[in-house]
Order: C-alpha cells, then structure tokens, then sequence
C-alpha cells in the first residue's frame, strides 16, 4: 500500500484482519507508524518510509495498490516505484483518477510488462476499513490474481462480495465516477427536500429528522438517507442548536461531479439531476452576491403560513424524491451505457448495481430493482424503459409534480428535482420542439435539416 | 481572406463594398472563382488558388483573416502561411476556435513578431455580408490599425457599430463562445414556450406565428423571436403542411454550447439555463429510445382539454419568456465577468452588451437594459443586482411560475425555463440548504465544514 493516508491505513488493516501480510509506504514516519498502533493482534502489518525497503518486502510478482491523491501525486509514485518493478507486477491506483490518466497509465505501464489497473474505491473511511466497494478495470488475468483479496475485505450484500471486476482500460475510475455523479444528485435530492419541507412547510430539524428516519425503513432505504437522519440527531455543543444550523452553507466539491457532467456532454448523454447538483454547489459559493440579492429580490412567498396537510405533504415528498432519485440513476446508468461503447468498457450493469448495494455511498434499496431490470434485459438502454420500473414511476409522478408546484409557490430553488422529472418528460416524448431549434439554424446558419418522412439532407431559403 | 466558404467570401464582398480592396484564397476554383461572380460591380475584389500569388498581393505589414472551420484546418492555414509572413503582419481567426486554442496560437505567432487574434464574427451568412456583430480579442494596436475596417462593416445601431476590442488573448472567442451559449438557451426557451402553447394549450402553428410576430413588436424585440415568426410562415411545398411539421427533432450542434457549460463549470459559474439548452439537444437524438418510452410510459395529461383562458396565458407566456430570457443573459454575463477574472481578459461588460446588440444571433431590445445597468455600475456581479432588472423580474415572476405549473400538470418538459426560475430562486436565497451537503461529507468523508459562527475549519465525529 502506496499512501497512508485514513484511505489507505484503513483498506490496509482491513486487507490484514482477512488474513493477508500487508506493508505500507509513506514518506511521513507518522503515518507509518499509525499503522502498527492501529493495527488488530496478531495480524501481519507494517509501515515504512523507505522506498527500497518497501518494495524488497514484496513477494514476486508484486502487487501494489496506490492511494494518494489524483494526478501528480500518482504519476509521481507510479515514476518512484518503476525502476524497481519487473514485469508481471501489477499496480492498482486506487484513487479517483480521472479517467483519460488512467488510459495513458494503462498504456505506458504495459510497454513495460507492468498491469495497472485504475480501481474505484467507494465507502468513506469507514467502508475502506470494514468494506467498502470497489470498482476495478484493467488486465482482467491480473485481477483474478488478486481476486481473493479483494472478495475478502469487500462489502457483503446476501453474501455477495460488492467488488467485481468491470471492464477494460479505465473501467472501474469511469463507474467510480458516474458512481459520484450520483452521489452528487442524491445528496442534492435530499438537500432539496429538507429544504422545501424546512423553509417552505415549516417542519423543525426534530421533524425533518423523524422523517428521513422513517423513510429509511422504506422503499427510500439508503445509506445517504440513512445518514441525514443521523447528522439531524446532532446537537452543536457550543450554542445548543441542531448541528446543520452552524454548518455553512458554501459548499465543496472535489471534481469526480464535475468530471461525469463534463464528460456526459462530450457523449451527448443527458444527465441533468447530475448537472444541478454540480451546479448547486457552485452557486453556494456566491455567497456576498446571494446575501445582497436576498434584499434586492426579497421571497415573499415564504412569509405566509403554509397551509398543506403535513402527512400528505411528507407522503407527496416521499414519492418524489423517489421519483427523481430513479431518475437520477437512470441518468448515470444511460451514461455508462454509452461510455462502455464508447471507450470498448465492455460494462455489464447488472454487475454495476450488484457492487453498488453495499459499501459505497451511494448503496441504496432500489439498486436491488435495477439490478433485476439488467438482468431481465441486459440491453435495457435506460433503466426508465424497464416496465416494472416505469409502471411504479408513473404512479408516484403525481407526487413530484405536487411536490415541485409547491416549491415553484413558495420561491424555493428544487432545480435538481426539476431535472429529474424534466428528464422524465421529456425522455417519453415521441415529438419534441428541437424541429423549431433545427429549423432557426437552418434559418440563420444554412445547418440544414432532416425530414420526418424523407431521408436526406434539406435547406429551407427562409428569408 | 483565407477560406471562401459562403461566410468568408460574404465578410469579403461586405469589407469590399466599404470601398477597401480584398483579396481571397481558397484551394477550390469554384469558390475562388464564385467571388468575381458575386461582387458588387465597382470593387476591387477578387479570389485565387494559390498561396505564393495571395500573400505577395497583400500590402505590408500584411493583414489577414482566416474563415476555416475551427480546429486543424486553423492551424493547417497558419502553418502553411507562417513561412512567408513577415513580424508586424497580423492574422485574424474569424471562426469558432476553443479559446484555449487561441491563447496557445497568440503566444507562438507573438514569438516571430506576428499579432494573432481570435475574432468572433455572428449574423449567420446575412450578417456577414450586411453588417455582423464583431467580438475581437487580442493585441489592442493590432486592432487599431484595422477598426476603420470593422468599423465600416460592421452592424450600426442608432450609429453606433457593433465591433470593438474587447480585451487581451482569447478574449473574443471567449465572448463568442458565451454569446453562442446565451443563443443556445434561448433557442430552447423559444421551443420550450412553443411546445408548451402547442401541445399543452391547443394553439395552432398559425395562431403561434401571430403571437410570436406580435411579441417581436414588445420587449421581447430580438432576431430569434423575429426568425421563429418568419418560419411559422412557411408551408412545406410537398405536403402543404407547416413548414416545422416536416422538420425533424433531432438537433444538432457544433460544440460552442457545450463549450459554454463545460467551462462554466470549470470556472465554478452556475449556467444552468445554457446546461439544459445543451443537454435538450441530446436528448433529442434519442429518437427510438423516446418512441419507446411514449408507448410504455404515455402522457394522459395531454388527452385532457385545456380549459386555461387562452389570452391570459399568452399574457404570462409572454412575461415567463422575457423572465427566463434574461436569466440565461444574466448566467451567460456572469460567466464573463468570472472568465475576465481568471484569463485576464478585462472586459467591459457595458461594451460587449452594446455590440450584441446589432447584428448577432442574439440581438435583443433587453440588451439596451443591459448596457445601461454595466454602463450604470461597471462593477456589477450580476445583472439580477440591477435594480431596475430586479424590479421588473419581481413583476413578472408569478407568471414564469404559473406557467411552469401548467407544464408541469401537462407533463410537457420545459427545463430552461425551470432552470431559468430555480437560478433566480437559488441566487436571492440567503440560507442554502447546501449546509446538509457539507454535513454528508464530513460524515462520511471527512471533508471538514465550516461555521456560520466562527472562522476556521470543523470535523465533527458524527458516528
């Protein structure tokens, strides 16, 4: 283990509780020397700050797992470690690299006879130290050598291990990404209703807590939901209030969002719940401007008493953040879809939800239904045509349109939401009005057209 | 001129009517020879095949302008001319290049004394040869010695022409790029208004022409508004139908909006109104996949008769268009002002809303509001913080409201407008439920949150 880092300490005692001898390397004899304090009785783990020393403790063929952060810093240990390396070892990067890095990684590192495989590990902290999941891609032989290892430390779900390998050259970063623009989407999801039933209908953080508790026992099952419930249990010690009302609202981001919205476009793959949830975060961060245009542009709405019924508003709510969580999904998945033909990922998405159940931070009770869809139909373009799925859509669609009306009434931003159901609505129309949009092209750029019941090529002289 | 196409050898015969000589090149004979042909009698215009004849006909220093697709065929014509320029020539990319692309070529060609600047040019084909908008960037002297040129040719409004340099480096593609990107999104609004009185309320094309004639007569004045009126005139010869109803939906595009999105998301500007313009696009490509989902996933809503009063809608169709339309120039002005931070371009906001306004795509009557609010405060973040803009958006907002819920009761997708709305509703929103966000990270990452409260940086052991 290259980094000892939280990440990689935690993965790294882990892999030894199952059994495994394992050493570490970082230049920070602190780190290394977490390892051993750290460490259960009895198992065979180590860290060092000596590079030499590091890679003469490993048996040939070596294996070697990076986590440091993306980009320099792994080219820079990748570089470290190469002259001491003979062909037939295999390097694993197991950080979110994003993925054209990990291409020219592949690349560079087979020349020399070397497999490198870029694996996405998913599970915070706590998932890398008693099971995360994990996403690898590369040389298919060089994993199954250390299949053993991973199935071992991996989550379990009904027995199942929640790591498999994915596919060829940057496989397992893509799905880790596609896997975090999700994550981005939920995570805006649950922030948006939290929202409109805190700001817009008056529930405390005691009810709201109560509620993401109960929908926990239910269809909304997942470890983000789950969490939320947790977070509003805190109390903040210094001033007595709930936790979240001294938590700024400025909002960070590390990349992997932006990356699977960026890169989405590239593929012409929409993924608009992904793409407000990126964007919601930047705009968290204008936060003179918002201040200053909260006076300017003051929301009135908010000052009269809401007059919903609560329990058929917190019921409306439950199936819409249902809905536009599915929507959601079905956005990242029709991207993968497209990725793996793309970039010759060879993808099986079943496989894809099978990992993403347990361990990661996206595992959800719904991955279990799209699971089955994959597998029922394993060329199921968007998980939105699977009938099961769309039947159930179509009963809760009712809800998200209540729910977002209600927000539209009461000036509180659901862009997230919206796209969910924009996706929706639009995924499912035979005829949309882009023929006004090809035909103000042609208008004033000579782009042409195509027509609805001819094939070619046509240009209007409009003018 | 390098490149006669139908926009190189249209700028050609434009700057030639203006009373200066002009010389153009393009390998094929048939556009060369097409310039003699369509010349005004009396100017001193002609086109030639060959590169030696074409750059010893020009008078030193030599002023040249490329009109290539962008991409290898701009560096193709740069490097075929480069070895007979001469330092003090200077070379204008008239075309759409990714502003990277032209910071990197101005830096190569300063080194043998060349002054190369990005230019974009807008008004379709007619533009081009009446009177474009013109949006240079680069070296300032450079510049001066051609304004009397672009002076003379391009668009006037109330005398004032639509050209002026806008600032260092790639500063004129970079205002292009976001002008197409403000283009692309109300080319969706257009759509999206359309559909919504189409399909959702019963209007016919005709009665759709009649609306959108009457609305370029208010302030919704502008050249889109403008076209989609022409071209609801027309009938298809072949089927006696609505020009628009032969019309395929599957739209295309070139790339500079999705440049526009991807950028703004590198540079942490919310564009989203511009994002579901790009991404509307894509999804029409899906046409099979849509098929299927309409016959599996059908929209009752729109088997029900509207009973909306048909002229109070147009009445606050009208007011939500101009609400979502000057929502998408605020994002698209707001990523100027942050991409002039960044790149140094130093852009006047007040200048580049003043040559929009003739010429291009995009001219609207809105952008005399918009020069006068930069003209006002050249500091403004964001033309939301303009009280006059302000103030009239509070008026109209309940319409964009109320509209959206008709859409949303039709099922009918109108995600630029929702976009359009959710930007305004999250930017006067002092209080951001981003905070949860913050928490979720720090729980299950470890990310660290900041404080209303205090300054610094915060973990809390959540579990």
């Amino acid at each position: 283990m290259v980094g000892l880092g939280v990440m990689g300490r935690n993965l790294m005692l882990n892999i030894a509780d199952h059994g495994f001898s394992v050493i570490g390397l970082d230049l920070d004899p602190l780190k290394a020397a977490a390892v051993s304090v750290e460490a259960t009785p009895g198992t065979t783990v180590q860290g060092v700050t000596d590079l030499q020393v590091f890679v003469q403790s490993l048996r040939s063929p070596r294996a070697i797992m990076l986590l440091v952060p993306a980009g320099k810093p792994v080219d820079a240990a990748i570089a470290s470690l190469l002259p001491l390396l003979d062909a037939g070892d295999i390097v694993i990067d197991g950080g979110n690299s994003y993925f054209p890095d990990t291409d020219h990684r592949v690349a560079e590192l087979e020349a020399s006879g070397i497999h490198f495989f870029g694996m996405g590990i998913s599970g915070g902290e706590q998932g890398a130290r008693f099971g995360p999941s994990m996403m690898p891609g590369g040389n298919r032989a060089a994993y199954e050598r250390l299949r053993p290892i991973f199935e071992a430390v991996a989550a379990k779900v009904a027995g199942e291990p929640c790591v498999e390998f994915l596919g060829n050259g940057s496989a397992g970063n893509y799905v880790k990404m596609v896997h975090n623009g999700i994550e981005y989407g939920v995570m805006q999801l649950i922030a948006e209703i939290y929202d409109l039933l805190k700001r817009g209908a008056g529930f405390t953080d005691t009810e709201l807590q109560a509620i993401f508790q109960t929908w926990n026992n239910t269809e909304l099952q997942s470890f983000l939901v789950e969490i939320t419930s947790e977070i509003l249990k805190h109390t903040d010690e210094h001033t007595g209030l709930p936790m979240v009302q001294v938590i700024s609202d400025r909002a960070r981001s590390k990349g992997t969002g932006k990356w699977t919205s960026q890169n989405a476009m590239d593929l012409q793959v929409p993924v608009p719940t992904i793409d407000m949830s990126v964007l919601m975060r930047d705009i968290s961060k204008y936060k003179e401007e918002r201040v200053e245009a909260a006076k300017l542009l003051p929301n009135g709405a908010l000052t009269q008493v809401a007059e919903a019924d609560r329990a058929a508003l917190v019921q409306q709510a439950r199936n819409a953040f249902y809905f536009a969580m599915m929507s959601a999904y079905a956005q990242g998945l029709a991207q993968l879809t497209v990725a793996s033909e793309t970039y010759n990922y060879e993808l099986n998405l079943a496989t894809v939800a099978r990992i993403w159940r347990g361990g990661c931070i996206i595992r959800a009770a719904c991955l279990t239904d799209i699971r089955a869809a994959f597998e029922k139909n394993p060329a199921l373009r968007n998980i939105l045509l699977d009938p099961a799925i769309g039947a159930d859509l179509l009963v809760r669609q009712q809800d998200i349109r209540s729910v977002l009306k209600l927000a539209i009434d009461k000036g509180i931003a659901m862009p997230a939401f919206m796209a969910s159901l924009a996706y929706f609505d639009a995924y499912r129309t035979e005829t949309l009005p882009t023929n006004l949009i090809q035909a103000q092209r042609d208008y004033f750029g000579a782009h042409t057209y195509e027509r609805v019941d001819r094939e070619g090529i046509f240009h209007t002289q409009w003018s």
